[in-house]
């Protein structure tokens, strides 16, 4: 926990201030002289925002820094994941090495936070979560990272993932994740039933994947509703993708936001672009709490992404038609304060007392600043600069 | 017209070799020692490509460069249209200034021929193209620009302006332009009747933007299908945007690629994110010519986009859900040979004989090259290295 004077910034592109930090935390906004062996930063009058959270992301699996992997495989859901299974060891996406690039990567562009899904399945049990734990310790002064116990390869259908599943919650996994309850496990009652019963014994919150699109999504979508009120788990549950409410029926996808809204559900986004998504202005309207995230990068799903939050809003925000400073504000909203309400993050903000947790942007406004491209200036955790223009004082490996 | 020997290169990913160029052409591919006095660069191994093809933006609108500019209006394409129309001087978006911006960065960032659709409208006469024919002069030896002579504004909403286009195509500009016959006119048959005709009498090609979705898109089609028949236009005719084509009716959709293939309709796509596109894949199954564009980047209408054709190939790619190498590489040649085909470049290429047009690229295979954001280590324009590392050597005003 850090000490810096960090002067002439514009705290979301208002006036310019200084922030002095304290112990890593901001003790004051105004005008301060350094103290004697203070860190000092001037940020030239930047615009400063705390830090961005990538609240859908999968660190355990991106090939980021490998050599190039041909995907020459059809696009199907079920043959992405067995491929992935199988071959993930033989191509050498070491848990550890790849997570630590793909997370430093994200600090480096100003993210602070990640809440990442982990792979967990019968042919490597916990071993990929053991791989993203030794990063996430490796990093824990660089960033945050929280990990989901995702059973990517289907509960139901693949016998022996609920006792993993139980075990990696023993050990420390703060979410539970899921995956296409009728899509993937053929069985939403089964896999469902036993998500909510680990999730209470456990007093977790569940983020689980939901890609089944329209009529079959909405279906999951109340099932999940009912369970949110048997078990009392308002506000403890996040849907992923949530493609049912990108569907081309304006009042059925209002009736599942309102109830949305209700159980109080978080909806994280990554804006997939060539499927139908959540309407981001949408949701805020209704007051729901919505994050954004990378998903996953250049692994062996598919080619594209960055390790970017910023890189990541462009996406959300062309998606979603997105024109007006207003709304390009609402996207950068997404993937920073959006995320920290997904995940509670604790003294998340600009606020005195809050985390000194936040990067630098270049551009006039928060509307610029979503568009422009540049790298971020200066990036600080806990309040000692971890990045400089895009680079990380940690090496990748 | 230059000479220059480039040494280590890899021609579309593949094997290593040098190409000798003389006067600005592609005179050898293989092995060559520096002669006295010629200039050399040693790629080190980067991929080649032809240059880049920016076959659909609007050199004389952006806002690039200049200070932000805040949307705060509601995003009706009719009224986006006429905002621009009645403010930009005001704003000071002057079209040389802003299309030489616009150029050079095309231009730096691998580009070799840019189509542009030019505003002409009552309001402003033909200045607009005459600001853009301006940095088209200055910028001849740098790339290369088309004008589209485009009534955004309309044609039969806007008495005037059909005796502007008239004069704009017998000053030179190479193409005429046109605008949704229904949903900006209100007049299809008046508009493609005037369109044609000019098209006709001027020995021209056309290229009309089609925004009109669905089935009132499908009509026009129809409706432009009818006239080139009627006029001998087979070859000559584009359709931008085409956003029928992404109507979700796969047998109708069908319908219409096998008029566009039989007729030799190009598409042009700008992989709008948030709205249904034509699909790029389905479209090269039936052997229509596809070339991409930026379209408008950061203007009055919305501000998003870069002036780089890398960028846009990685937007188009998302967009259609592409994956495979196989298809990574095919948006390479939407924004490239494709953009060439549909322009009808000559000596486009990298055979011997072809122009010494032609960009690096980093990555190890198209594919990887296509997600990669590197800037572009060297880009040759007739023989010359005109930028270095995403820079040119000509400065933006
Ligand atoms: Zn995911
Ligand atoms: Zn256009």
């Amino acid at each position: 926990m850090h000490d810096l004077l960090l002067r002439n910034v514009r705290p979301m592109a208002g006036q310019s201030c200084d922030i002095l930090i304290r112990h890593g935390k901001i003790a004051g906004l105004g005008s301060y002289r350094p103290e004697d062996g203070m860190a000092v930063e001037d940020a030239n009058g930047a615009i400063v925002v705390p830090g961005l959270i990538d609240a859908h992301t999968h660190l355990d699996k991106t090939t980021w820094g490998m050599p190039w992997h041909v995907n020459d495989r059809p696009a199907i859901l079920r043959g992405r994941i067995d491929f992935e299974r199988e071959n993930r060891q033989e191509i050498g996406i070491n848990a550890h090495r790849q997570s630590m690039r793909h997370a430093i990567g994200l600090a480096a562009n100003g993210a602070s936070h990640i809440r990442s899904h982990v792979d967990i399945d019968t042919r490597h049990g916990l071993s990929l979560v053991e791989g993203v734990w030794k990063t996430r310790d490796a990093l824990k002064d660089i960033i945050d990272i929280e990990i989901v116990a995702f059973p990517q390869s289907g509960v139901m259908v693949m016998p022996g993932t609920v006792e993993l599943l139980d075990e990696a919650l023993a050990q420390g996994c703060e979410v539970l994740g899921g995956i296409d309850p009728c899509g993937i496990d053929r069985d939403p009652k089964g896999q469902l039933d036993i998500l909510f019963t680990l999730a209470v014994r456990h007093g977790v919150p569940i983020d689980i994947h939901l890609h089944e699109a329209a009529d079959l999504g909405a279906f999951t979508m109340e099932l999940i509703f009912e369970r949110i009120r048997a078990n009392g788990m308002e506000g403890k549950v996040a849907i992923s993708h949530a493609f049912a409410l990108g569907m081309n029926d304006y009042v059925r996808v209002g009736k599942l936001i309102e109830e949305i809204a209700r159980l109080d559900v978080a909806i994280l986004t990554t804006g997939a672009p060539s499927v139908n998504v959540p309407s981001i202005m949408r949701l805020k309207e209704a007051e729901v709490r919505v994050g954004g995230g990378c998903d996953g990068i250049r692994d062996t799903w598919g080619p594209w992404g960055q390790p970017d939050m910023l890189d990541r809003a462009k996406v959300i925000g062309m998606k979603n038609g997105l024109r007006t400073d207003q709304e390009l504000a609402h996207v950068l909203h997404v993937v920073s304060k959006g995320g920290a309400d997904v995940m509670r993050i604790d003294g998340y903000g600009l606020d005195v007392g809050c985390n000194a947790d936040f990067t630098l942007l270049t551009g006039e406004t928060l509307a610029h600043a979503v568009v422009d491209t540049a790298p971020r200036p200066l990036v600080v955790k806990n309040g000692r600069v971890i990045a400089r223009q895009g680079k990380a004082i940690v090496e990748m490996p």
